[in-house]
């Protein structure tokens, strides 16, 4: 199954619970605001372009519940608001319940039927940014087999099927024209070595895993062709928000002079924010640092700084690529032309 | 007690069992050389100028072993080379057991003073660069009180007493001129959330541990004022091996304009080494990175690539303090007027 899925049937929400892969395969069922949320926070289910789907199936949620518990406009208005709001940086989640949210007044079948065209629409787009990414890639580094790092997840389970970042990997794979994978870790949940090691593994596909602290000096020491990661929230003038660590990834790749590539689908450019400085940075519990698999890990008290996400600055970004093109953010400080039918 | 201790009345070394801090607190006793490479390679004890002295101690080790086990001179020139050579990256290690070799000949009491020697030398060089690398830091950033962030651990666990980089955020505490720290977690082996944060807890010292990939981005959001770390070799023209993350840490600092400050002992300065592409960077077992306190954290399978040190290009490096002076590599590319009695 995909990582985000609508059963028709009984009307509920499945999601692959991610925190547990890849050693245990388990479905998480949302009949409920509150469950949505829950998996929401507790990354169930994580991935700015996946978030964007569940945005839009957790609209339909709200409606079947309002429905069953008798709510007034005001609470389902106040229960989107809360699946919206669930995690702050990645602005697809708003933007799926955004999508929907317009629909609600034609009944529920209007909502799902929105909220199915996210799913295509975003598979779709993640295929062609694939596409242009891997012709750039290729073009820029002029070479006909790339050593790639990447960083956190981002591929089927990161989106609603087939992935940004890893989307790319997965065409440069199709085209013969990958060599390895270096997959960051991406303490503190390690979705790095946790997912996309799985799906690179699935896709037969050759990685090695390495600590976050590896990746500057792998790429100095020469060992990297190019860096490709997601994004979270793309900023105006290019400043994009992802997972805590890449930033550090960019400034090796500028010291090293490799590219430094940033995928997402154009649903995740935020043309409301001007810059990085406005993204609001998601702080979590600290003991997600302090511990690890629920064992501590720290000392008995001892308290984590845990930014769940950095801004890597336009000027450090080679390339942004989505489904409607490449921009070089170094070249030209505007994504405007990366998105459409979009107002701010 | 000490991280490293001789056992005077039974003759053998005592090692605290780092690799169980902080929640278990056991100490290894040594009496063959078999166990000092074993405790060596297991990182039982580690920190470049704690393993000096257990270079020093392990020589001693290896003679009494002789004795009892009836050794030739070139078998106990073997072992002693066993424990020379049980790491490859920190020249301590070489440098301790170089040190009491010429001393055999008189006799394991004299190997036994000479280690000696070595332990009050680290202790006594460590509180003098700690003095010397706080002054620099207070005049550099020109703050009554500095937010530091640190990586890996340098304190009185990997050194004979007192601390490297360590040292220095205890300086700077008793002088009450720091604010906080900044605790890399240091993966793979975390020796920034065990053993840092446990040495500053005692301390009573303000820290919080994030991930290592927190780094660059607490750097360039304006949190950190100095960036201090320890070193395994230094070579002769500043390049810097240290525990894998450093160069990022480096590489954020240059960036964001803040100082990056290396701190070791004068033992730690490798003549021989004329630059950091001449280190021996110690390849470990990916299953370091693949599996955290014996549990695996990516699909079986999973390969790790697993350096366990990297190297800060002088150009990166604000200041090298040593107990003989500060030198700013950027400045004057040579450390030789750091180092006494050395010959290449």
């Amino acid at each position: 199954m995909r990582a985000v899925e609508w059963n028709k049937s009984e009307g509920y929400l499945l999601l692959i619970d991610q925190t547990l892969l890849p050693d245990k395969h388990v479905v998480v069922s949302c009949s409920t605001v509150d469950q949505v949320v829950d998996a929401i926070q507790r990354l169930v289910v994580r991935g700015a372009p996946a978030l964007g789907a569940v945005g839009a199936y957790g609209v339909a949620v709200a409606m079947i519940q309002a429905q069953r518990a008798g709510w007034s406009a005001d609470q389902l208005v106040e229960q989107v608001r809360r699946v919206r709001d669930a995690r702050p940086t990645a602005v697809n989640l708003a933007w799926g319940a955004d999508r929907v949210t317009p629909f609600i007044s034609q009944g529920v079948d209007a909502v799902l039927a929105e909220a199915a065209a996210v799913m295509v629409e975003d598979e779709d787009a993640n295929r062609e940014l694939s596409r242009l990414g891997a012709d750039w890639i290729l073009a820029r580094t002029g070479r006909s087999k790339v050593r790639v790092l990447t960083h956190c997840n981002t591929g089927f389970l990161a989106t609603t099927a087939w992935g940004t970042a890893l989307g790319i990997v997965r065409e440069l794979h199709l085209r013969d024209a990958l060599e390895l994978v270096y997959v960051n870790e991406t303490r503190p949940l390690l979705q790095g070595s946790r997912l996309t090691a799985w799906e690179l593994r699935e896709e037969g596909i050759d990685y090695l895993v390495q600590v976050d602290g590896a990746a500057a000096s792998t790429i100095l020491r020469g060992l990297v062709d190019v860096a490709i990661i997601g994004a979270d929230r793309i900023a105006r003038n290019g400043d994009t928000a992802n997972k805590i660590g890449s930033v550090g990834v960019a400034l090796a790749c500028a010291d090293a002079g490799i590219p430094f590539v940033v995928a997402a689908p154009s649903t995740t450019v935020d043309l409301a924010t001007s810059t990085g400085e406005e993204i609001n940075i998601e702080l979590r519990d600290g003991a997600e640092v302090t511990a690890l698999g629920g064992v501590r890990i720290a000392p008995h008290g001892a308290k984590g700084f845990n930014p769940a996400f950095d801004v890597t600055p336009a000027r450090l970004i080679s390339a942004i690529v989505t489904e409607q093109g490449v921009v070089e953010p170094s070249k030209m400080p505007s994504v405007d032309n990366l998105v459409k039918e979009k107002t701010v």
